[in-house]
């Protein structure tokens, strides 16, 4: 959509420095921008950048705007005033509704006027589409789901029998949600599937990232709350329940029965193991391992950052008998004393 | 289904203590069962939820029926005599078989009647299915595959040319057996593609979890014997063999021509290098990684578990100089003696 | 495809002791190696099967040529021989070009008359596909998205809108290109969305593994130059760029903004953190975290290898106090000293 500067200022709450009529496209980053195109500052890094600048009208704070050639938006916080800006200027894009004469509907199943069911999608029996919701192309929805309203399914989501997804919920391309946990039990060596019953349920204003695993609880629903992001290829295991508003970055694991509470931030590639709780406002590290609950509030890590191979080697050496060389400081402790 | 008390008894082969005649018509946690459901106990941390519970019956020991409000059925491992009497409850949904008109097959495909074939599902020339199997919609199956009778593929899988998978097989979304596997030879700087003219061969009862990936041999077949389980998003390389009954948790990585030996379990998010060999009986935990062989049964571990980040910045700083402080060691040592 | 030994030896520029008349069929491993095919041998591990092969011809150093039983393919680097011997005995296999009735193709599209574009497979408006492109079953090509010549998309595969790919491109099945970023602002505890707006740019001769996923950037495109080879479950944050002939092994992660450099390695289930730098000619180790930027060629590490779980938990016990026992290993230096 088009816009002006005046409409974007007041959109965002920004103190405009510059001509109210000049009039935006979309956004763009500051090197590329080009005069009918809005860009953002917020790190020094760029300065060379904002000196270069060509876009109609820079998001940024007030101590900057002296160093901005074109026109400005202040505020107090850029980057979220950036974002509000974009989202204003692309909406998710606009869908004629309708049923494509490719898809297959079950017997049952209530799909609002005004969704999009893509070409070789297939919806099963009794499942319930809400209204406004775009369903992409050859997704797989299986009998007794239920999506909400305003939702976009990607192409390639499979929701499986009796998943229930709130509204604004956004799934990217290759999402599973309630396929079956792992849940088994040893006989003499051999191992017997323990039958999941529970399903999937997913709050509203989530967004799951491509080929992203959530899977059905045993008995209970696997829970995932209102507003919570998670990126690609995460695995979530069955029964978690994960609170609102928190953030899963990109294959990040998370094993079966784990508490998550609001507001956390679970750095990429980090694992959780079974049957952990972890209280609200948590932040795990990237690459992280997380093997006891954590029942505080703040920031833990355990990843190990590399160094070069020859060092590496000479450390690894020593960290295998990391207990052996402790008792010998333990020893000298004596010794010297 | 439902089933009596007394069926249920017999199946599990427990000591009932209470009316054989009572209905059950499937199983719940013990907070949530209603009295025509079944739980069971085995923790001593829901000793509340048993005290409280509404359940038709729980599966417990003899050492908890005293503390069970309702009928208890007596065993000597209750997870395990759930797990039957849960797999007697709810056997795999019914389906009515039948190959799908959005379904295309191939030339010289063998599909048994009593197979169904799911909406929008390809299968190649030359492939057969076995009896009773299923196959979800969406699936598509290349030439000259072959699956086994009584298979579950669900919708969304993927099985390449010639890949073969016994009966009983049960594979979750977004599945894929027999992507090339990542052979390259290095040509001056580029790289040369290696043809991948194995295939993945399956053996029966296998279960494999949703988006895992088991690519197919070099020259020979990746095999994946009998009753192994592999749960959600784990990556198989190419010239794998996994033992029969081992099982493999979330996000594990096998890179390629790794050997894994019968009854291992391999935690999640761990990962093993290529070309390792590992014992029979051996079990990996979660987040470890294995960079040499493993000749002997045994638990072995590896992953480093969080602290506070302060703490972990500080332990870093002393981490990347540890051979360093080993070297101080062993000179204060010789100072002191 | 059959050709000669005396052909072979001229394509792969061998010395070849044998009668060149001798027709090769394929390729196989020694011990399994009919008189019709071809075998390689590099590594005195698989000695034994050298002198009880029975493949028509084997290719091999000058050195090892005396302890062949059969015809010898002499060359300097026989893994590369091979592999160009391989690739010439299998091409990828041919096709017969058509559009598959059950394809459904956008408005605008233009698909070259010798492409297949296999059943089920959708393919949006304004789309370009290059001569000569194998599309697979069940693929999604969104609108705007250009697909160069003689590509490969396997069963399954999910291109966004405006993603762009080369010439000789191969991309296995599940693999994603062009999902959203992971870009969030956060507005008062709750999640805002930050448009992706770039896209995702691969270059000639990429081969991207199965269920691989790559997302587009926010403003300027992701890329991936020519020649870089990906295996599976590798996840590409958005605004990243990685550099001609690197290769990721199997479950890397690559977080957002990140640039790797040219003929880099980059081993598998390591991950990158967020806005680093890596320069050409970097190889890191498999499971290792990368979470400063690397200037300089060379082999970096951080994996922890496993021990017992008995020695494990007693070397973690000292780890999580290794500033402790540096103070230590201080004070008594200047005790003794």
């Amino acid at each position: 959509m088009t816009a002006t500067l005046g409409d974007i200022a007041a959109q965002i709450d920004a103190q405009l420095q510059g001509d109210p009529a000049t009039g935006i496209t979309g956004v763009a980053s500051l090197h590329r921008a080009a005069p009918g195109e809005l860009s953002f500052y917020t790190n020094k890094r760029y300065a060379a950048d904002l000196a270069a600048t060509r876009a109609g009208a820079v998001v940024l704070a007030a101590a900057d705007a002296p160093d901005c050639p074109v026109a400005s938006l202040i505020v107090a916080d850029p980057y979220l005033a950036y974002t509000r800006a974009a989202a204003f200027l692309h909406p998710p894009a606009p869908f004629t509704p309708g049923i494509h004469p490719c898809a297959v509907i079950g017997v049952g199943t209530a799909i609002d006027a005004d969704c999009l069911v893509g070409a070789n999608t297939v919806i099963g029996d009794n499942v319930s589409i809400g209204a406004g919701t775009y369903i992409g192309p050859g997704c797989v929805i299986e009998a007794g789901a239920r999506v909400g309203a305003q939702c976009r399914l990607h192409p390639g989501v499979v929701l499986m029998a009796r998943v229930e997804i709130g509204a604004r919920v956004l799934l990217h391309p290759g999402v599973v949600l309630g396929a079956d946990g792992f849940g088994l039990a040893n006989d003499a060596g051999r191992w017997l599937k323990i039958p999941q019953r529970g399903s999937v349920s997913v709050g509203d204003d989530v967004e799951i990232g491509a080929n992203t695993t959530i899977d059905r609880g045993a008995l209970d629903n696997t829970v995932i709350e209102a507003g919570v992001k998670i990126d690609n290829q995460v695995q979530v295991g069955h029964n978690v329940r994960i609170g609102e508003h928190t953030a899963i970055a990109g294959a990040a694991v998370i094993a079966g029965s784990v508490t998550i509470g609001r507001r956390c931030m679970i750095g990429g590639a980090s694992a959780i193991a079974g049957h952990i709780d972890i209280a609200d406002d948590v932040v795990i590290a990237g690459m992280s391992g997380v093997s006891n609950s954590i029942r505080e509030a703040g920031v833990y890590a355990s990843g190990i950052p590399i160094t070069d191979q020859k060092t590496w080697r000479k450390n690894m050496a020593r960290f295998r008998n990391l207990d052996a060389l402790a008792r010998k400081i333990f020893r000298l402790e004596k010794l010297v004393e």
